[in-house]
């Protein structure tokens, strides 16, 4: 299992008439939690983008439990429970706020895609090697 | 069945640096589908929100089949199998590009809630009843 | 004077809890008008950057005057007040309302840049052929 | 003069298809820097509202210089020059990368508004008088 965290506050324009966070942008917050966990793993998209691959968003669920307001400091906890190997990996998303209440929770899948042919190729070694060097025990 | 279509334009901003819309844009295009489908039955958000009611999303999948790009023309599909009864309903989702490829497919369950009180209710009669007077079998 | 214009609708995401319309998406309107205006002058902006031209926003101001609101449909009228000769021009843009209010008014000066070298360029010939072309008195 | 500080990453999808931020984002960091100015002062956006004064934005101008891409850190300096006194005022805001590089500056002015008349008030004595204990000579 490789585990990431990040803290973020809630932007004033992410909240919509209905004075919550627009649940849009917990999808968002999702990408906002990989973004950090490649970080983490010494592999920041910039550097995957820049050996040719991408790795666009292949499924989304979210489910909403509690909205998220302006002043709130959320917490993005990302979990990727096995080294990627083919193709696709999926990464489970849980966002907390700052007294610990689970507001949302879903699953991004992600696929490798070759940049320039445009066609799904399996999880580069590379990739797969860095993220293998920093897998823990579940919890 | 109630089904309603919308058409709209890719935003530039809404393209990222893959040079493809971003799939949170997505979810968000679902929506504009879904008030487009309550002003066709009469029934637009300001007005719902008037009457204390509030539909704050539940839960959303979506599944990414093509990218959408800068230039295309979107139709987003927006299908309720069953008129709503309990507290919560489905809101089924299409977009095709000007080809009529589909790009992307998912569902949005919203849940009724009093507005001042922030607790769910069952679908207001006055809404049902819209849904009923526009519903059509099934193509 | 080159001018165009266009009609969209508020989408919800784009309130904010004070009710209205986030002033940050009057830039994003601005900008769908400026698609809006190439497209009318057959000069599409997935055209030009294929071209090896981008044209980055160089500055912008907008002043607001009423918000705009859920339901609200804006027409977004955009001009060019002369055929753009050098490295820059400007693009003047006002959004009203379904009443005919003026809500916002501002102006976004663009500049012509060589997409791989990043330098700025004259405003190349192909375009200000065009802009020629669709010019039209003053009103 | 009152000034506050802010950092803050770029996100994925603030980029577009030109491979850098988004021009309409900046005007959201500016504002995301003002809510942190507004925390520093123990002034909360959600505290003020709750005063039933609302403060929309007037009037903006940014003038871009160079981009911010994907991988930036980037630092908002807010720069208030005067206790506010009447129904305006106006914040500066810087923008630079972790280079120390000045990517973006602007100006954007802000009005207080009764929140339930919506007419223009003056800047209310508690909010002022908080500037006044804040206010720092100029560097």
């Amino acid at each position: 299992m490789i585990r990431s965290q990040l803290e973020l506050e809630v932007r004033y324009y992410e909240t919509d008439q209905m004075g919550i966070v627009h649940h849009s942008n917990y999808i968002r917050y999702f990408e906002c939690g990989r973004s950090k966990l490649l970080v983490d793993l010494g592999l920041p998209i910039e550097q995957i983008e820049a050996a040719g691959i991408v790795f666009p968003v292949v499924s989304v669920n979210a489910r909403y439990r509690q909205p998220a307001k302006m002043g709130d400091r959320l917490r993005i906890v990302s979990t990727v429970e096995k080294v990627p190997e083919g193709a696709k990996f999926p990464v489970k998303a849980e966002i907390y706020n700052q007294d610990g209440v689970l507001l949302c929770e879903g699953t991004v899948t992600l696929g490798f895609l070759d940049a320039r042919r445009r066609i799904p190729v399996r999880c580069p070694e590379f990739i797969a090697e860095v993220f293998r060097r920093h897998e823990i025990g579940d919890e």
